[in-house]
């Protein structure tokens, strides 16, 4: 799809295709639309990015609890959303063994008791190795490290799956 | 379920509970999470209101679009949300004869293409010949106002969806 495309969709056209580049969050999709058009998909991108910096510290955390666990409830019952599936897939959390599953299990819990949000890191940026370093080692920060630390992760994975949805060899915007 | 087990539930209950107070806008009810404990149910739903007027213009626009078109695709394809079914339903718009379905769906993209967002009413308070009255009469409105208008009936929605996922009988908060 090349940006004049993209441009021109209805506010439900652009929902239905983007809707969820910020997981289970449409509504910043939604919000977006608002400032079209856009010069590039980077453009698109800043927008999005710019809502959520503008968002007060308890929306951000919103966002963040928003997001499932990784190699969790969610994808044991495969009630993830299509792209969190194919995400943590390609980590490799779908094929964790029994120790591992219950390692991660554990480190979410203490996780997201010490700080009220889960642990979002971009998975397709990962695998399950490095995924599970990260957890244990930044379940030491600060909250308001990890606040920001997974908006960042957020923005990852939007970028991600924004190039996934829009781009093809034919039409680089 | 009464105030001091609402305060209790972990943000993923809370979620999983309240997400769609504000339709399809579970960032709302997880963000508003951070301000528990709540004193009543009321002072819950005005952290909702103040969350939701705290966000820019877009972000307001944005709830909007997150909303489907009364009598439309979703009713007629069974992809409405189970709280927006049950709404349309009890105001009757899911028994419309065929005039009054094309009537609904003419106003309806006539509004979109006007404001660049769905009508919103608070179709529970309503029944199907005032909110066809309602649509036709505000589609003269500007846009500001009908945005405006719009997020007021937002506020009354989940009013009434709060009260009806916490309220029983037994427990009144």
């Amino acid at each position: 799809m090349d940006i004049s495309a993209l441009n021109a969709l209805s506010y439900e056209d652009f929902v239905n295709i983007l809707g969820n580049v910020v997981e289970k969050c449409p509504i910043i999709t939604a919000a977006v639309w608002s400032r079209r058009p856009f010069a590039s998909l980077a453009v698109l991108e800043a927008a999005i990015n710019d809502f959520i910096e503008a968002l007060p510290e308890s929306g951000k955390e919103g966002i963040l609890r928003c997001h499932p666990d990784l190699a969790g409830r969610d994808l044991q019952s495969g009630t993830l959303t299509r792209e969190s599936r194919e995400e943590q897939a390609r980590a490799g959390l779908d094929t964790l063994n029994s120790a591992e599953v219950s390692r991660m299990a554990r480190l979410n819990e203490e996780y997201k008791e010490r700080f009220g949000f889960p642990f979002v890191i971009c998975a397709r940026m990962s695998d399950k190795e490095t995924i599970l370093r990260q957890l244990s080692e930044r379940l030491g920060n600060e909250c308001a490290v990890e606040r920001a630390r997974g908006v960042e992760e957020v923005k990852k994975i939007c970028h991600l799956r924004l190039q996934g949805l829009v781009l093809t060899d034919a039409h680089k915007l």
